[in-house]
């Protein structure tokens, strides 16, 4: 028995002033009929009245607790550009950005510089070397870039630098512990050798000529210690594949031991496939599609019924080339980004499981206003893995 | 107010391919009487997602938090067949074997040698002592034991020295920590004056002339340190009794300090008479009864269907007997047990709690399918005896 768990990233909403929300509107036949035929409820990624991210949500979904787990965002994003990193690591993400004699950020994104400008900017900052510490620069999607830091004696409990607003200096970095004392350091060194080495590059010599925003420095934030954690594959016995259209999802793949297939952003058609394809080979397969949460962040109450609907629409040619039988399905969110909030909520979201053998429940919709009558009650994110070793029969009994 | 835990061993099921389990398809009037008259819920005997074993799940359900009190399998066994056991003692299970002479096991049962045999021989190990170790032995059912070891600085961490399969050596013991290496010591010692004591026996001379497997190897296993634990009449100032059918739950009620009822298996005229005559003395009484369960680990959905239907039955006659003004009668199982699975599973198993003054809900039938609906939501075992206390009034008050 193989098992698909289906995130659709931030699901979930509050209802409009006429009682209703995107899912509750959107025309989902095939995400009802799996409630019909499944076993559904409500599920808090992480706890009652908690407000996760995506990625401290599939964590917990997955069944690593986040409050231990949980590395901050920047190993995310090194892992997510297949930076290999090594336990002890400290990564940051990055903006280049630009900034006048003075430090000063002027442009925060250096005039969404593009991909290709970044990638030869990237190498004069990829190896140095500052106090025996080894510095991994590479850029990501836009004027973005992971960074990271490895040698002896790094924290990663430092003040970032990145003033996160415009008109102002970059930020002299501090560490917050007596072990990120090095770190701080490192990083002030490099911002200086940054700027040195960018200012008058050739890439940004013509950016002035056009009278573009040169990209004379890096911002780092978000930084975060990589340590090894116990790979999917050894905690479950299952081969893992994840489908995923971010950096962010992919990153946290890859952390805990899942092969990545990245597919661009909407492209369900790809997606179908790779699900299909990858129940031939893998045990075990996450998806994350992350345009509903993108619509919440805009606002966009029209947009998210639409994107559910081609979600939907998805859905209907996945079920239709797998077997009930084979596979246990799982459709949920890692938590809801209502519109009126623009960014995630501790809202719960609804589940189905749906497979062979499942105790089928009344509920016959899939959205907010139906589930909660669900044989599922409101579970937590932790036991979703747990109820699915079950169900395929891959849970140790406790006792005789 | 008195108190009834009536606990159907293995009650839930997963649907069949009509959808129906055995109890939503066997004729329980009782059952569904007791749901409508009363609250209903689903539990979960230790936590969503965790397969219990019945001792892990007794213990949840009677309060006792089982990763703290369970200590294995061995010493409810030896509970079991009424060895008094002290603080420290290590228990195990073993089979009557019969060995080669190079210890090569050829059977694991002795040719299911007869209690009266297993009886003589037991004389021969019990009352041994090795390295100021004193061994007690003691059969039990068939071709069945229960091992003690009593003395200083034994741990219980040892391998067994059962290979579970015949044709393979019995293996050495060995110590899986430093505080049991002596255990191991002891038990390998054992082994070899067991044998040297049973071979040439003369129930065993008498068995070759017969042409039949002699008994001359005890195969311990599932090797666990007894610990008092707090006794139920002191934890819950209430005189209980457990009328049960096995072993292992008479064990389990040994150990936690309740009187014991063993009634042979099935027997539900003298379950009954037992379970009403209780109640003039008890305040307290635990029924495990073991059937349904036995059915579904032959994987026999028919045989279930009607080992619940006479268990209805059995109920029908001591809710006639039984006056809800007087007594809170609770139905439940300790685990589900698939019959597609033939072994427990994590599934949760329906639950009503029947008396005066409980809170009716809309629920009218006993079964996976209707009692998710229930007042009681989804509970855990470690619930049941709070909420049962708080209903007869003996909860203490948090503040003021």
């Amino acid at each position: 028995m193989k098992i698909v768990i289906f995130i659709i990233d931030g699901v979930g909403d509050r209802p409009n002033k006429y009682g209703l929300t995107p899912l509750k509107e959107a025309n989902t036949p095939n995400m009802d009929k799996l409630a019909e035929e499944g076993i559904t409820g409500l599920m808090s990624a992480i706890d009652i009245g908690i407000r996760p991210g995506s990625d401290t949500a599939h964590l917990s979904i997955l069944g690593y607790n986040p409050y231990k787990y949980y590395s901050g965002r920047g190993p995310l994003e090194a892992l997510g550009v297949d930076i290999e990193l090594k336990d002890g690591d400290v990564a940051f993400r990055c903006n280049f950005a630009t900034v006048d004699e003075n430090f000063t950020v002027v442009d925060r994104r250096a005039g969404r510089i593009s991909e290709e400008e970044d990638k030869i900017l990237e190498k004069e900052i990829d190896g140095i070397e500052i106090d025996g510490v080894k510095i991994i620069f590479k850029s990501s999607k836009g004027y973005r870039g992971a960074l990271v830091l490895r040698g002896e004696n790094l924290g990663d409990k430092v003040t970032d630098g990145d003033p996160h607003i415009e008109g102002k200096k970059v930020p002299e970095i501090k560490a917050l512990n007596k072990e990120s004392k090095k770190t701080a350091e490192v990083l002030n060194k490099l911002l200086k050798i940054v700027y040195e080495k960018l200012n008058n590059h050739p890439i940004n010599e013509e950016r002035r000529k056009k009278n573009l925003p040169v990209a004379n420095i890096i911002l780092p934030r978000g930084g975060g210690i990589y340590r090894e954690v116990p790979k999917f594959y050894e905690k479950y016995n299952m081969r893992g594949l994840c489908i995923c259209e971010t950096g962010l999802i992919k990153g946290l793949a890859k952390m805990i031991g899942l092969d990545v297939e990245e597919v661009k952003v909407g492209d369900y058609d790809t997606i179908v496939k790779k699900l299909i394809d990858g129940l031939k080979k893998y045990d075990f397969i996450l998806v994350n599609v992350k345009l509903a949460n993108e619509a919440s962040h805009d606002g966009d109450y029209n947009k998210k019924v639409k994107v559910l609907e081609d979600i939907d629409k998805m859905l209907g040619e996945i079920i239709k080339n797998i077997n009930k039988d084979d596979v246990y399905f799982v459709l949920t969110g890692d938590h809801s980004s209502p519109i009126e909030v623009k960014d995630h909520s501790a809202d719960p979201v609804p589940i189905v499981i749906w497979g062979k053998s499942v105790r089928v429940d009344d509920v016959k919709e899939f959205n907010e206003f139906s589930c909660y009558k669900g044989g599922l009650h409101w579970i937590k994110g932790e036991h979703v893995m747990k109820i699915l070793l079950d169900l395929t029969n891959r849970c140790d009994k406790f006792g005789a």
